[in-house]
């Protein structure tokens, strides 16, 4: 009988279940809304529901081994519970446990971007090496870190808030009620607000073209799509991040001297305008020779990489 | 036969060797000076002499089960090298083999803040916790990183550098060619260096008494003085150079999720005129969940610390 895993990524706006082998390859996938604004019972009945469509897609000569969920947390993976989600609308809620009742198998709980980070060491850009730190610069900034081959946890389960390191005092406030942290400064939001705000100054900028006219409409798709174009506003504002990001990578460089530095998310598919001033400037922000060894990589799990970061919860 | 370890702080000035139990009683000790100046085969010769000296004292009942050195780095563990010391003026030292050689017993190497936090988690004020920063602030900042009750060593031995993150985008220039660097913001060096250059600038301060008006007189320990006689330059400079640690340490305490921060060196000897405020401020720098975890502690080893880290590396 073929042994398969599950992995749930549950996201605020929606949950991707897949089914995979032991390899990590995908077999069969579910993608359907959240629906949070229904309520917990709702939104654990479409979990459930998604899990049950891949088992079901799976069929039934296979042998499910483990079902493994990567949630927004704070949550603890130890006991299984996620504590809060603001996204999700959870409060204490006890997933392993009802997830296990439901199935019957293995479950295992963890936080979205330290799964991710297991998913990229296992399966992606980290292969092969003990020590690897892994951001994902999206929305907020997230990070997973490897050490000697496993997960840093911390003692309740909150390490690895790469995000939430202060890089400049009394900067930017944070929705973490902080000035200064990283995901303000270099984050896909943080880069939105700033060229937003530039626009609205009535700085001449061609983003503005990009979106009609229309402020609201600048994201970081957008600045990128302008920094392509030579617009100057954008390209200053990336580099802007990038000094940021370099800084804040860069300690982390100088705390874990790792093999690899991995960087998903939204914003690092900019490509070679971001990973290229990056690995410049992290010579210069990290100890010499910890920013001579790392290599600085991009993810390479795409999509991919909730789904089989839940995976890595349950597999071997 | 009683079982005996060896632990050896290696420093730029000192040789400091005791010889202890397992439970880290130091029972014999020996100090000699390093002589570094007079060449490495001298300062080999004198680390022997000094072990030599406390296997002596040790008598002819006991086992010696192992030698630990703690040296200032550069340098491999793994491979028992120190790579290069300015202090020392080494270059590629394979101090492990030597002293194996020599006295034919297991024999491990060590950089000096790592063992230092060994000994603080092992015998001090780390007991008895899973996961636990060290930092040693002193003539600089160096640290020592306990994951999973495993010491943090990193890919090639250079972890733990918490010395070297930047706080300050394009603060003081550092020893290590980078700017903003924590040692150069909040270190004992640094805290001198401040308040001379104050003083030079014609700032009245209270520290210029205690010296005899020697500006060239002015340390860390003055400024600790003149803080707790009222001076308000002293006071001051030390509040500033607090907030700057409080941003370096809260970082970590974001990054780790420990369960104890503890803090030793020279500077943590001004206690609860930094611990206080030290405290005060990681509540508001670091991650809500993991400051209000972390137990922030004052280093209980006190000169021990280098020789308990020493043989930490030996013992069981």
């Amino acid at each position: 009988m073929a042994i398969r895993y599950i992995g749930v990524d549950l996201g605020g706006t929606k949950i991707a279940t897949g089914g995979a082998d032991e390899t990590g390859r995908i077999l069969v996938r579910d993608v359907r809304p959240t629906e949070a604004h229904k309520g917990t019972e709702a939104t654990i009945a479409n979990i459930k529901a998604s899990i049950r469509q891949v088992q079901r897609e799976l069929g039934p000569d296979c042998e499910i081994r483990g079902i493994g969920v990567g949630s927004p947390g704070p949550l603890s993976s130890k006991d299984g519970i996620v504590y809060s989600s603001p996204n999700l609308g959870f409060d204490h809620v006890p997933l392993r446990q009802i997830l296990q009742d439901e199935f019957g198998v293995r479950t295992e709980l963890g936080n979205d971007a330290n799964v991710a980070g297991l998913a990229e060491w296992r399966f992606g850009a980290g292969k092969q090496c003990r020590n690897m730190i892994y951001v994902t610069v999206s929305t907020g900034i997230g990070g997973g870190i490897i050490v000697e081959n496993q997960l840093l946890l911390g003692s309740l389960d909150f390490a690895g808030e790469i995000g939430h390191t202060i890089i400049v005092e009394n900067g930017p406030l944070c929705g973490c009620g902080r000035r200064g942290c990283l995901e303000t400064l270099a984050s896909g939001t943080a880069i939105a607000k700033r060229a937003r705000e530039a626009a609205r100054l009535g700085v001449p900028t061609a983003m503005l073209d990009l979106v009609d006219g229309d402020v609201d409409g600048i994201d970081s798709v957008v600045v990128a799509k302008a920094d392509a174009a030579g617009d100057p506003l954008a390209a200053q504002i990336l580099d802007e991040a990038i000094r940021y990001l370099s800084i804040g990578l860069g300690n982390l460089v100088t705390i874990f001297n790792p093999d690899k530095l991995v960087i998903g998310g939204g914003v690092s598919n900019i490509g070679d305008r971001l990973f290229r001033p990056l690995r410049q400037m992290i010579l210069s922000k990290a100890m010499k020779e910890s920013a001579n060894h790392v290599e600085i990589l991009r993810a390479e799990l795409g999509g991919d990489v909730g789904v089989l970061g839940a995976i890595c919860l349950v597999i071997g």
